[in-house]
Order: C-alpha cells, then structure tokens, then sequence
C-alpha cells in the first residue's frame, strides 16, 4: 500500500497522504503551508477524514501547514518530542504506535542526525524517513543540533535494520526522484553505503553548505506548527 | 495499492510506476523521453523488472521514452491500436487484458475524445486516464481526430460508470494536484458533472487554446514510440 506522494516545488518538499483502501481516515506527513487548500482538496476528492498531522521535525526550509489542517479539519498534530514544537497535542517518542482507521499503525522511529528530535515514520512497509536518509543521500548535519555521528547511527543502527524490500520515501528530492527501498540505499547510497563512521563525519564536515534562506523564519515558525504567534 | 507518481515539470506530464507488494515484474505508463534514466533507476531501487510499457495515446506536447525503455530491458510496447503508433510490438483493443507478474491485470477501455485513439487503464481500483479526463477537467478535443461528442460519452459511459471510490490518475496536471476518484468527479468536475451534451459540446468549441507548441514533433516521434526515425 503506497502512499500519495505530493510535492513543493519551491522547497522541493514531499508531503504524504497515508490512507488503507476503504479507509475513511488518513494521516499526512509533513504538508507545506502554501499547500493547504491542494492537501484539503485531495482529502475531499479521496473521501478522506484527517486524523493526524505528523511532523519529521521542525523543518528549516518551508513552513508547514499543520496548525492550520489541525484547525480546520480537528485533526491532532503529532510531533517528536524532541523538535520543540510545543503546541502539538501529541509529543511522540521513539517506539510509539500512532493509530487510525480501522487497525491501521504507524510506528515512531527516532532518528536524530539532521536535527536532534528527527523522527522517521513506519507503516504498511514504508518508511518516511523526512530529512534524516534522503534518495541516495542525506539531510544535512550542521545546524538545529544536528550531528553526522548521530545520523550516522540513525541510518545504520534503524533504517538499515528494515526489511529491504520497505519502500523509502524522502522528506526531500532534487532530482524527480520519489521512491527508493531501503536494501538499494544500503548497498549503493553514496553517502551511506558501506562506509565507516569516520569517512561519513568526515564527508558531513566537509560540504560547507551556505545557511537555508528561510531557517529564521520557518524553525521558529514551525515550532508553532506554522500558526502565526499570539501576542 | 497505489502506483508511484512521476512527474516531468516541463510538460507536466505524470508517468506511473505500477507494481503490486512483493511482485517482480512492473509497468509503466507514459513515460517521457527526458526521463528514461530515472524511470530506470527507479525501477532499479525498487527491485522490478519493467514488462510493459503502456501509451494512453500518442501525446503532443512530450516525447516518449517507449521505444528505449523497450529496447533496454526487453519490455513489451502496448499501445492503443488507433493511435497510429506502427512500431509496438502490442496494439491494444478495448476490453483487452494486459497481464504482468503473479495475476495481476490491466483492463483496456478506449475512451476516444482527446484523441480518436486514446485509451484509460485500469488496475486494482485505479484507473490511469491519459487526457480524456483530468481532476476536475479534460483534455482538449480539437486535434488528432479529437471529438467533444466522444469525449463525452467516453466519460459518461465508460469511466463515470467505474466504482465511486476508484482512483482516478490524469495524464497531466498543471496545479499541484495529484489523484482524485471518479466520485468526486462524477459530483465536481467543472467541464462535465451533471452537464448536457450540447452544453460540453459548447464549452470544448469555444476553448480556443493554442497549438500545441511540440505537435509537429512529438505526433510523429511518439507515433515511432520515441525512437529516431530510419533513413
């Protein structure tokens, strides 16, 4: 059961709608703020209610729309505990079942790296794996406490641990990628395949990548779930 | 069980990937020239193998990569029989079965209207619509035989007659939007929910789009599946 993949292509953001057939709830994972009429409109088309809204993490690049889906359709925002997203209703730990439908689980994978509170998301084998394992790459390390040693483990000591055939859907692509599956990014990942922690740091420290435009908007703006602040 | 989505940002063209859990063998529908490495690539990550590659008609505003992807991995050419395309090896009539991999099946509809020839797949509760109908459009009528009366009958008779909750996959879409079901637009869809013959009729006369910039290329080079025409 895939899921329907939507993309940004401002930020080159994927955002998921996650649905069983015949199911009349669905959850979708990290939506764009300039997108929430799209995304409302796909759950109308598909007879879809929203049960949650899931962030990977407190994105840098794009504000979400969360807040807003929340508001307007009385889904629950569900976040890992670790991004500061405080007006979430739902703070999720590593190892946590998030339910809906009819039986319907989505199992919570924390794996730190591109930010400390980055989580992954596992269902129906497929993992969405927001910034942390990117298609024949990786999110970058070196802001909102991130760290290659800890997506280093992320990758290796989580992800890799999947069955092969999960189909793995990035939180980002830059190249008209969509979909890989975790044995091909084990054996071929440039970044990641077969290769030592120390080669992995050392490749992190060095990209030098210039500071995303948008990081002192979009991090504080999205710790409020892209909700404009009170006061 | 959902297809993978492709998308070709210059034509706006969707391509899709269609493989059941577990299953080795895929097919893919409307591929574009342009990106015969990723659909490769794709289908490498994924572990399939490609079986057919299917023309929802001979498209003019993109150029296929049929021919190549054929002549690369030894997949078969299925293509609407009235669509002028001489060199597949499959000319597809309606009502036909495509069979790939363990029982899977796609039925063949001839939905002419777009153009005289075009044909909509259908596959485990979607059907893949070319250009005949669009979320919450359709494609223009006024070239390659094209026909506002077909058209109409084809929605009408054959895809609005398909199960409500069947996914309905275009062939383009221009606003960020994805998939809908052939309930909502037997209920929304502004060019043909609940309108007269004589009223489309009207609205598809009096379009007055330009001429597809490519059609004098693409007609002529997807009528060869894309491949490079002998001496």
């Amino acid at each position: 059961m895939n899921p329907i993949q939507l993309f940004d292509t401002e930020s080159s953001t994927f955002t998921y709608i996650l649905a069983a057939p015949g199911e009349k709830e669905a959850v979708i994972i990290d939506p764009v703020e300039r997108h929430w009429e799209r995304d409302l409109q796909h759950l109308q088309r598909l007879g879809l209610k929203l049960r949650y809204v899931l962030e990977t993490h407190a994105h840098a690049d794009h504000v979400t729309s969360a807040g807003r889906l929340c508001e307007l359709t009385g889904a629950v925002a569900a976040v890992p505990s670790g991004c500061g997203i405080a007006p979430a209703q739902k703070q999720l730990n590593d190892g946590e079942l998030i339910s809906f439908g009819t039986g319907e689980e989505i199992r919570v994978l924390h794996t730190p790296g591109h930010t400390a509170g980055s989580m992954s998301y596992v269902w129906r084998g497929n993992v969405f794996t927001g910034d942390t394992l990117l298609i024949d790459g990786c999110g970058r390390t070196d802001f909102q406490s991130g760290s290659a040693d800890a997506l280093f483990d992320s990758v290796n000591d989580k992800l890799f641990t999947l069955p092969d055939d999960t189909l793995m859907w990035p939180g980002h692509d830059y190249k008209g990628q969509a979909v890989s599956t975790i044995g091909w990014e084990k054996r071929h990942n440039t970044r990641l395949a077969n290769r030592s922690r120390a080669d992995f740091v050392q490749i992190m420290g060095e990209l030098n990548l210039p500071k995303p435009k948008l990081i002192d908007v979009a991090v504080p703006a999205n710790q409020n779930l892209g909700l404009p602040h009170g006061g």
